[in-house]
């Protein structure tokens, strides 16, 4: 994307326009470069790779949302693959944005193999299919009509959300590897990890917090609300507020625990990275909240 | 420091404040954690380890400045030392804000030990003989009159800007390490470095322009005057916009070397990350532009 942006800045500076590129790292379309766009006072934000997710009033916001255009004869191929090695008939569909001007012929195509096929729209997310970082209804909507869920898309970023958040068998069609995996015993790793994380936490003392500053990530009134109910149970909890947050930096606060408002991929894919020091995600810390004080009262 | 702030947000929570701490990195007095304020909204900033450098308009910032005792004895047996390894007599002075509260006692002890001592007050700094990363004219100021420079100081990150604008054999006393270092050599290694720098982009064809939104490091009109300057040398430029810049993410950019408008500290430290795409400071781009602009006409 970064080759694709002095591509495209060059292209607007024909048409006369100043532009200006974000070197920030951009995490999701919860992450639009609000900061440095007002800093320069730019008078229109582009926004490259994710679809809307959020309402930005201060400036304007274009999306180039990707789309990638999966051959026909690939896509044929994966989907009866796919359709055979599963061996279930009704299938939940998820996706993300990046496919979703094939979602059409997905699910024709599951459907000639004889499969029922099931989707539903995200509560942020804007497409039929769409599942994010931090909204995975998509999938969990339908959880109860489906045997089994398809997730079709590149990586691990979006599917591991989804597994996580359900409990049915779980596959992946990777159309850039071109092959279809069963990620359903992941999902055993994330709890074990999950449960590790909780447990660490009961022993601790004091909170770090973390509160991002990103348009979409921001949610302190629910950090407030943490921050009043670590009291409750006896905890001290201090708010980390930062933009992106920097695993060595925040490393050196002397808490025992953090828990994640941001975005949630922050408590699963970065939480290994800090040694005993769990990051655990809202849900876990209340989860925590009613076993300690339960056990209190 | 991040231990402190811990202490501090407790102490302040005490008193009935609501107490948000900034879990960002930060470089210096030019770093107030503004935006992070602003979004959280805060009513004061409180700015731990370094003196005033730049007004904020939008929020009160209150500055708690380091101050390091260094004991008198082992203060009296450094200066000694080094008024015998240092065969000048007359020696320019140069430290950091955390030793200010000394500078009196220190030049008194080399006065005793027979030396003439000189001092001046820089730019940006608001202390006698305190010089920053960004601004060493505390030395620069009083180069003509001495005959060496000392710094009095833990670490290389404040005399090495100062060594590199200067010509003066060069000293540092280091009361944490306790030993006295002469750093003149090093001035050959980074003036190596600066030319090889301007000599790779003396080949480049496009250039990305750092530019930070860090209240005390935004420099937008130096950096658009970069971008119409190198055009009229037959280059591109691209401005790259961002609050702290990770050098993965840049290095992702296709251009072939970096103009940095925002700390002077990047250029010399983070420079050698970023292999064969060099980040040449201002004065070197002008240097270069000096070069192939003579060439031309």
């Amino acid at each position: 994307l970064k080759k694709e942006a002095l591509k495209y800045a060059k292209e607007l500076e024909k048409e006369g326009n100043e532009v200006f590129i974000s070197a920030s790292p951009c995490f999701g379309a919860c992450d639009i470069a609000l900061e440095e766009a007002k800093k320069v006072e730019a008078e229109k934000i582009i926004h490259f790779g994710h679809s809307k997710l959020i309402d930005i009033k201060e400036i304007e916001v274009e999306y180039v949302e990707p789309k990638i255009e999966i051959e026909k004869e690939l896509l044929n191929q994966l989907i009866t693959e796919a359709s055979q090695k599963i061996r279930f008939k009704k299938i939940g569909l998820v996706t993300n944005v990046s496919h979703i001007s094939q979602l059409k012929e997905i699910k024709e195509l599951f459907k000639r193999n004889g499969k029922e096929i099931f989707t539903a729209n995200g509560e942020r997310t804007k497409k039929e299919a769409q599942i994010l970082g931090c909204d995975v209804s998509a999938a969990t909507k339908i959880e109860k009509e489906v045997e089994a869920f398809v997730y079709f898309g590149g990586g691990l970023f979006h599917p591991l959300g989804a597994l996580i958040l359900t409990n049915k068998p779980f596959f992946v069609i990777d159309p850039f590897q071109r092959k279809i995996d069963e990620i359903t015993n992941l999902r055993e790793k994330y709890k074990k990890i999950s449960n590790a994380k909780i447990s660490i936490a009961s022993q601790a003392k004091t909170f770090g917090i973390l509160v991002s500053t990103k348009p979409g990530q921001f949610n302190l009134e629910k950090a407030l609300k943490i921050k009043e109910d670590l009291k409750k149970i006896g905890k001290e909890g201090f708010l980390l507020v930062a933009n992106t947050f920097d695993f060595n930096e925040i490393s050196n606060f002397e808490v025992d625990a953090f828990i994640n408002t941001a975005c949630p991929r922050i408590g699963i894919e970065e939480g290994e990275r800090i040694k005993n020091k769990p990051i655990l995600s809202v849900e876990e810390f209340y989860f925590l909240f009613k076993l300690l004080n339960s056990k209190d009262s």
